[in-house]
């Protein structure tokens, strides 16, 4: 949960003289998210979404986070659609912090998902990817395959906190991870974050995609597999494979996976489990003094990454595989 | 900024079937608030205000908070108004914590208040003391006058980390608190935390009273007291008059101020300052590792209390008073 600045209403007056969006009626804080500050903001306009981009984005990213929401919009995805100014920008700063107006979305996150609900993610997950083709900005993934080990160096000492010899598991893992990595598989624009709490629902029905704050180019199917992670194991860490099916298929049924793509399933699912283990065991060790956050337990990803270390074959994730005809 | 438990989709789903609201539409967390979880809730019905009450809170006490809500709106103030479920309850269990939904109010609370702003605020107060005249339940104040030393002493060893010779200070002034404070004032309920977070304003229009969960029933003119400390003050901590007497003409406007009330303002304004002062002396001490919420600066009420001290009139405060005709 996060509001890390304040805005005054006189600040926040000025502000809104830059936009169409008339008279205010409200501003609340969010208390979610952990990079930036968020507001729920009703104007005579409607309803909305102000963000104050703090310290952990890069102000670089912005016009690709931005330009990308806008596009995949424009495009028939139900994401946040940045409103522009009346100058044209989408991009402003209030309280000393860039500042951006985004379009509200109805909807809630599901806790425990159904395997419907893991259809729906594989359904909106490639048509993201389809409509993010031939976005004009890229952006390198900053958490990917080559900064891994200089991620894992800086847990390495005090790893075996949170188990003992995870430090040398990890090492291995990233041995192989180098080793095998696939090198030709597609590439383009990914979510790379689409965890459940950045899916909404209506009624058991998909209606909408958030925080595109990690978004980056990548290796396509990457972000499939991430999503195997983070909706198809159960609260105790287990794999539910209906899951997993529903998921791919989902997904298969809007983009056929690559006979590569479906081949590599597995070692790039070792990956993203790799990838957000990383993370969390940074984050679990250096808690800072007063977080606003309690860190997730790092362990949940080393067990997703054994489960994925024991997979032989992509078809152990329950889908039933044609190659597409037309490669 | 507080959200302190989270609510589980499918928990939410059951708990709205005891409503008439219709289908969910969203569910968002508020960074406000201390002692509860808040959230903005959109269903088909519309916006609304839902809160779980933490441990902080009595549940003892919430019928009296929710009874005084639905009172006060039922007599025209602009205030939350809780939402009666099928069974004519307003007070529920979500998430294994009680829990109410109340009416969304429009507005935004005013960082910088002018004269402007104060005047209605002392209407409004008049207003509420008038509506709940005849409110038929009663709360006892847990911090009024007798309550003060006990919890000075809490802080009493500590103390001079503030400022050297504050617990003598307070001691002194608790001394002649309780040799001139005020027996035989008019009583009835008060707001007693009407701060500038919990008055929403509309285009300079204040359009609605939020946070009654320190109402209770003590001397009235002493709800004034505070929002003489609260509100006409400036940012260096030095005191505006023609807030104070805007303040003043507003209140007395509604409700006219007895003789004796008037002259026991200097007293009843000694006598708030204090009671913040003190809570926030126990806070600024004893902040919790990790805690949500930067503490206030206590030195901001030792700063009103010394203004108060030098006061030897209510005229000091700025109205040019006239008993009312008829006591």
């Amino acid at each position: 949960m996060a509001v890390y600045t304040d805005i005054r209403d006189d600040q926040l007056r000025d502000y809104l003289q830059l936009y169409d969006l008339g008279g205010l009626h409200s501003l609340k804080g969010i208390a979610e998210g952990v990079e930036n500050s968020n507001f729920m903001l009703a104007t005579d306009a409607g309803q909305f979404i102000l963000t104050l981009y703090e310290k952990r984005v890069n102000p670089a990213d912005l016009p690709f986070f931005l330009g990308l929401m806008d596009y995949l919009a424009a495009r028939g995805i139900n994401c946040p659609r940045p409103v522009a100014m009346r100058s044209g920008e989408m991009l402003g700063t209030l309280a000393h912090k860039p500042a951006a107006i985004v379009t509200w979305l109805d909807g809630v996150s599901v806790r425990r998902p159904t395997a419907g609900h893991c259809r729906q993610v594989g359904e909106v997950l490639a048509k993201m990817h389809l409509a993010a083709a031939d976005f004009p900005v890229h952006r390198t993934n900053a958490l990917t395959l080559e900064n891994w080990r200089p991620l894992a160096m800086r847990s390495a000492e005090r790893a075996h906190e949170v188990e003992p010899g995870l430090a040398q598991l990890i090492a291995t893992e990233l041995d192989f991870l180098e080793a095998n990595w696939p090198a030709t598989l597609p590439r383009g624009v990914i979510h790379a974050d689409l965890f459940r709490d950045n899916v909404f629902f209506l009624k058991d029905k998909l209606s909408g995609v958030i925080d595109f704050y990690f978004a980056c180019n990548d290796i396509i199917a990457y972000d499939l597999s991430i999503c195997l992670n983070a909706w198809c194991f159960e609260h105790n860490w287990e794999f539910n494979v209906t899951k997993a099916r529903a998921l791919l298929q989902g997904y298969s049924a809007i983009r056929p996976l690559g006979a590569a793509e479906y081949a590599a399933l597995p070692v790039l699912a070792r990956g993203s489990a790799m990838r957000f283990l990383l993370t969390r065991l940074y984050d679990w060790l250096n808690v800072p003094p007063g977080a606003l956050v309690v860190p997730h337990d790092p362990r949940e990803y080393l067990a997703k990454l054994r489960f994925h270390q024991g997979i032989r074959e992509a078809s152990a994730y329950g889908l039933d595989y044609h190659p597409p005809e037309a490669a």
